[in-house]
C-alpha cells in the first residue's frame, strides 16, 4: 500500500511531466540515465514479450547525424503547413537542437517478431508490440521527471533514415527519438497549448458511460 | 523539484504495478476513477491531439457482454496452441472472470481523425495517435496502483464485437479493455513469469550504446 504523499508524488509527476524541446548541455550521471532506463523496461508489455530496444546515443557526431535527419522532415513537413501562415511559423520555430543540446538521445525500438509467431494477446490486436513499448516510453519520461529532467519526444524523421544512421535492421521498428536532459525552464503548460496549436480538451468529453457517446450523469 | 522520497514512490509504482487477472467484487468510490481518468488525460500526445477516450462500464449486462466476445477470442485463439499442451493449458487457465468481477472496465478507444488531417508529428509516424493512447494507458495503471487498486489490460477480441456492443463508430479504435478493482493478492511477479511463460529479459540485452547491437563498454 502507498501512503498518501507517495500517491500525491505519482500524480504530481503525470501532471508536471511535459515535452521539452530546449535543453542544457550539461551531462547527466549514467546510474541516473539506467535508472530511468529500468523504470521503462518495468513496463507492460502483451505476452510479456518486451519488444523494447534501447540505443543510448551521446556521441555528437551521431547527434548530428539524427538532426539533420529531423531538420529534413521538418522542412518537408512544413510544406503541408504552408497554406496556414500562423501554424507553418509555429511548425519552422519547433526547435530540433534538443537532439544536440540534449546530453542523451534515446532511440527506442519495437521488434515486432520477438516472443516467436504468437505472442499471448498480440494475435488478436497486433499493435499491442507499439502500445507496449509506449508505455516503456511513457515509464521513462515520468521517471526522468521525478529525476529532475527533461524529455523531448521527437517523432519527426523517416525511418530508414534512422535505421541508415544506428544500423538498425529492416525489420526493427525505431518509433521514437527521445533526448533527456536539463533544462533551464520548465513550462507549467504544454508548448502546444502556449503556441495556440492545440487546447486542451474539457476531460468530460472524452469519457463516456456504457457506451459511446453517452455522457455520465453524475 | 522533487524530494527523493517522491522520487522513489515513483519508482515503486513503476515496478509494483503487475497485470492483475482476479478482482474482488468491491466497488470503487467514483472519485477515484475519476483522478485514475484524470491522470490518463494527461499523458503526453503528439501534435497535443490527445486521440484518447474512455468508455466507463459498470453495468452487468455489458460486462457480459464483453466477456462473452473476449472468452469467444480466448477459446479462438487458444486453437493456435494446441501443439504445445503447457502453453495451451496455460493460455485457457487465464481468468477472463475480472470482466465480470472488477467493478469497473474502461474500453480505452483511440481516434486516429482526431486533430484534422495534419496533425504535428503524425505525419511522419502515424502510429503515434495509438502510442500516445497507451502512454494515457499507462498513467492509468500507475495511478490505479498508488490507489491500491489493480488493473488487468485485455486484448483477446475482434475489434468489431466490442464496436457493436458499445456502438463504437467504425473509425475508432477500441484499443483495450482495462478491468480496475480490489485484488487479495497483488503478485511481486508478472502472472506470465510465474506460468513460466516468458522471463523478463536482462536489462543488459535491450540497452546498447551509439547504434543496434552494440553493448555499452561500462
Amino acid at each position: 500500500m502507498f501512503s498518501s504523499q507517495q500517491k500525491e508524488a505519482i500524480y504530481q509527476v503525470i501532471k508536471t511531466r511535459r515535452d521539452i524541446r530546449s535543453f542544457l548541455r550539461d551531462s547527466i550521471p549514467i546510474e541516473t540515465l539506467y535508472r530511468i532506463l529500468e523504470a521503462a523496461h518495468y513496463a507492460p508489455s502483451v505476452g510479456f514479450m518486451q519488444p523494447w530496444n534501447f540505443i543510448i546515443i551521446s556521441s555528437d557526431e551521431v547527434k548530428k547525424q539524427l538532426a539533420w535527419a529531423a531538420d529534413k522532415e521538418r522542412r518537408a513537413l512544413s510544406i503541408h503547413y504552408e497554406d496556414d501562415n500562423n501554424r507553418a511559423e509555429t511548425f519552422l520555430s519547433l526547435k530540433i537542437e534538443g537532439l544536440i543540446d540534449a546530453p542523451y538521445t534515446i532511440c527506442v525500438t519495437c521488434d515486432p517478431t520477438r516472443g516467436g509467431s504468437h505472442v499471448l494477446g498480440r494475435n488478436s490486436i497486433p499493435e499491442t508490440d507499439i502500445m507496449s513499448t509506449a508505455c516503456a516510453i511513457q515509464n521513462m519520461m515520468l521517471a526522468a521527471c521525478a529525476e529532475g529532467l527533461a524529455t523531448g519526444w521527437v517523432s519527426f524523421y523517416k525511418k530508414n533514415d534512422i535505421r541508415d544512421i544506428l544500423a538498425i535492421p529492416p525489420h526493427i521498428e525505431p518509433v521514437a527519438l527521445l533526448s533527456i536532459g536539463y533544462t533551464e525552464h520548465y513550462p507549467t503548460k504544454p508548448i502546444l497549448e502556449t503556441a495556440n496549436w492545440e487546447k486542451r480538451r474539457n476531460i468530460n468529453t472524452v469519457i463516456f458511460y456504457e457506451k459511446w457517446g453517452k455522457h455520465p450523469t453524475t
